[in-house]
């Protein structure tokens, strides 16, 4: 009997699930809004339905595990989340053990960049490569390190907030306490921010900061180095610290990669004996917003008995 | 039979190498020069007979295999060192196998802040944390990442070079082609050389900068107020990448702790809310200069079988 498992990614707008082969051929898929304000019963309800829907499709094939992807910090081995922004009403509910009694499957909680990275591994720009960081640009920036072909977690499932390395000690303030941290520099939100900054057009979005900087516009066109400087600095000490072989980048803002990257990668190499002494890849990852699921469906595939 | 292994750390100054029981009780200890100056043979001869001697002591217990720390990039797998400012003469000199031979024992080596790091998890300050990070402040700062209970070598066996974390973007010039390197603002030389930048006596070393720190001059206490901020900037940014439970730090500035671990900590706690909301002890290694040995006697007694 073919085997499958069924990766969820939960994130704040949109609700996407897909039911994916053990090798990784994606069976079938559904598309759906997360309607969070509707309230956490109607949240699990909404993704325990998208579950059932994938599982009739896929008949009489063996469901192997169900992987969701969520914002936050997760603690794994409880099954909760904590810290989500988008999800306070989640906070501490063991939403793991709910929606497996509501599906009789397996089922892990994974934090989305982490499940990004993972998917990335997997099917992605990072196919056979046991080692490697993902580092995901968005409202924030995240992150997710694959080592060893596992992810790593540090000790409370913290691991991998990149988004808050420092790279410009009184560089801008951030929620998180923090100057300078790296999502306030190089972020969709800090380009837009620098725009506004700048006065370019009318509180423009990120998307339209980019068609001003490849229409040419010179103010549009200094944030994306700016923001290659910022990925620079981190990116060069991140080389420094794993001496991994890739590293990949993903998220809204890849598109304007020929304007930022640039600035980026000459910023790592002045700023990396080790980027200059080895074969370090820095590149886009393929699988855009797929990443996740692939990545929460193998790990579906993949959760270990219970002790 | 019992059993034990022997740790050597080669340094720029000396030669150091212990009998170690496999639970971790030191059985003999030899303190010795490097005379690097004497040529490569020298030095291997120098090696091989503080080992001899070691395994004479030992009679006939069983020895299981012997660790070499040195400094410098170690390829693991063909067991020889690259890069390594002090050792030149080693470069790419195939110095695990000539031992060996000249042995009739197994041989592994490791980079010497790696061995330091698993040193001080097998019976320093890192018991029973399988995770953790060490940085050694020293003329340069050095790192070893121990990971699930093993060293994070990376692909080319450059990881953990924490020395080079970027700490201010338009920093201190360094040796590496980088500006701004955390060596640069926290290290025993960063220490002396803002003494200079300040006039402070007559080239002071960074021992007498710190006997004048101690004795109230406002100056000199600076200094180390200075050197605590760079290092909290950087141990923030690990501890957010990381999640790990423990950060050691040891070297010749650790009598300091008192003048630069409070800018140091304030540092870490304003930067990193992973630090504000988990249990991460930031502490001092206990095991000194003889990490390195203890590092390098486990690595030897756990040597895996060539393939």
């Amino acid at each position: 009997m073919p085997q499958y498992s069924i990766g969820v990614d939960l994130g704040g707008t949109n609700l996407r699930a897909a039911a994916i082969s053990r090798e990784g051929t994606v069976i079938s898929k559904i598309l759906g809004r997360a309607e969070l304000t509707h309230g956490r019963e109607a949240v699990v309800a909404d993704m325990v339905h998208s579950i059932t829907q994938l599982r009739e499709q896929c008949g009489d094939h063996e469901l192997l595990g169900v992987g969701i992807g969520v914002p936050g910090f997760i603690l794994i081995d409880k099954g909760v989340i904590v810290g989500s922004n988008n999800l306070p009403e989640f906070d501490h509910y063991p939403v793991r053990d709910v929606i497996e009694q509501k599906l009789g499957a397996r089922v892990i909680l994974e934090n989305d960049a982490n499940a990004a990275a993972m998917g990335e591994q997997w099917m992605g720009a990072g196919r056979g490569v046991d080692d490697l960081v993902l580092i995901t640009l968005g409202t924030g920036i995240g992150g997710g390190i694959i080592s060893g072909g596992k992810i790593l977690h540090g000790v409370d499932g913290m691991a991998g907030e990149l988004g808050h390395m420092t790279v410009v000690p009184s560089g801008n303030p951030c929620g998180c306490g923090n100057q300078g941290c790296l999502e306030k520099h190089a972020s969709a939100t800090a380009i837009t921010g620098m725009a506004r900054m700048m006065h370019l057009g009318a509180d423009p979005t990120s998307e339209e900061v980019f068609k001003m900087a490849t229409d040419g516009d010179e103010k549009a066109r200094e944030i994306f180095v700016i923001m290659g400087r910022a990925l620079g600095i981190g990116l060069a000490t991140l080389v420094n610290i794993f001496n991994f072989p890739l590293f990949l980048l993903s998220g809204g803002p890849l598109p304007a990669w020929d304007l930022f990257a640039p600035a980026m990668l000459s910023e790592v190499k002045r700023r990396s004996f080790t980027y200059r002494n080895t074969h370090t890849r820095i590149e886009k990852a393929t699988l855009g917003n797929e990443a996740g699921l692939f990545g929460a469906a193998y790990l579906g595939a993949r959760i270990e008995q219970k002790a």
